[in-house]
């Protein structure tokens, strides 16, 4: 190509947390980069859009190949307004992140971070999440950076099928030994709420919790390559259909 | 079994919207019902979930074999928080909606109605969520009662497999042909905002758009089974693993 490729950047933990900007400082040797993401902290957002209130962006910074934006609204809201709205051309990359913490099994179905990728993957958007194990706000995500660049670099060489996107997982570790392609881990959060009072003294909930892996020796599954010392990827698709289930299903359905 | 069935009922326009307390009614013959909804709307939550702030619960009414309560939550909240620490045992089928608007093609991703039916899914509870192409307030729901009260007696004989829920959708229409079982559409929204000044005079977007279908004339597809005046139904995933993808990403990865 011509001119240089145009990544776009977003993430759930919002445009000031430290995971985007050293996201950001990773991939523009890449290409022309715009951040565009929330204003502040929307992590558990999942895919939600925001459409009973008008939704906002400001522009932050505009420097020699960087620009960067911050939004009112969610990872997927921010997506869609500068796909729809902002950017000049189409992008030839989306990397949500780095988020601050796990999105490993069902985590892509709660995430932000995924959230924003999943709908860069309807706009036909080549599309990346990825998340380091660890959540706090310092945390040294250095081998998460540098594994998205070379990520980055492949995605933007050899494309991703239509309707596909990747969840690349980092563990918290000073050197990870690598990728690995895997599958989605099955299982589940248990004991998830904690119970306090509230001012009134009225019960309230806090969700908190452990994963539960069901198949914690399956071989293959995300959890279990980052337990072994390895960034896990997972490619993933927009089309949830359950095709095997079909035929039995209408078969259910004729009784 | 020798105890009646426990229907947990939720939704995302809120516990006061009128799909979710006809469809009350429709279910109340299969079996005790207890529903668990958003004390107000809470469309476009996608698998949305509350994690900064903690959420309560309202019991609202208590009478033969219904019970209803109010949460300040999610439509994933009022799943999780119904299921961990409300109902006295795992209930034996989950119905989310009546929405008031359709759920087809990729509309499941940022669906609150789906969110719902998602989380029952990966609390292995059989899960359903039901829409009505009709969003207005006054709609009738006489035909989706119907329908759903069909598939909800089948659900319960049949069960689901591990790890599928189910989509289904009905057309405003005053006589449905029946149930159509389908696959996922793929296609996506265009021209997505219609911008306006707020106050200051600044520029604000509101959400809006239309559903452009990629392969309209595709067999099978959830959007063509509306037109044509059946109710779709698709059985949908948990696991979002593009299996046919692995080993060719992991050739990428290794170059």
């Amino acid at each position: 190509m011509t001119e240089k490729p145009l990544i776009l950047i977003t993430n759930d933990d919002g445009v000031w947390a430290k995971g985007i900007n050293e996201l950001t400082n990773s991939l523009k040797q890449l290409g022309e980069v715009v951040v565009f993401a929330p204003d502040g902290p929307r992590s558990g957002m999942s895919s939600a859009i925001t459409s009973s209130i008008p939704i906002k962006y400001t522009l932050l910074k505009k420097e020699n190949g960087l620009t960067i934006y911050s939004c009112t609204g969610t990872p997927v809201d921010c997506v869609k307004l500068a796909v729809n709205e902002v950017l000049h051309r189409q992008p030839d990359l989306l990397v949500s992140g780095i988020n601050h913490g796990t999105n490993v099994a069902i985590c892509v179905n709660y995430s932000g971070t995924l959230g924003a990728a999943i709908e860069g993957c309807i706009f036909d958007v080549p599309s990346i999440g990825v998340s380091l194990t660890d959540h706090s706000a310092h945390a040294d995500f250095s081998e998460a950076c540098r594994l998205s660049n070379q990520l980055a670099a492949l995605v933007l060489k050899n494309g991703l099928p239509k309707g596909t996107y990747l969840n690349l997982n980092v563990p918290d570790i000073p050197q990870v030994k690598g990728i690995k392609v895997c599958h989605q881990a099955d299982g589940r959060w248990v004991n998830e709420y904690m119970c306090s009072a509230n001012a009134s003294g009225e019960p309230v909930y806090w969700l908190t919790g452990s994963f539960k892996n069901t198949y914690p020796e399956d071989q293959g599954n995300d959890t279990l390559a980052l337990e072994e010392g390895y960034a896990s990827l997972v490619p993933c698709k927009i089309d949830v259909t359950n095709y095997n289930y079909i035929e039995q299903l209408k078969s259910i359905i004729t009784e």
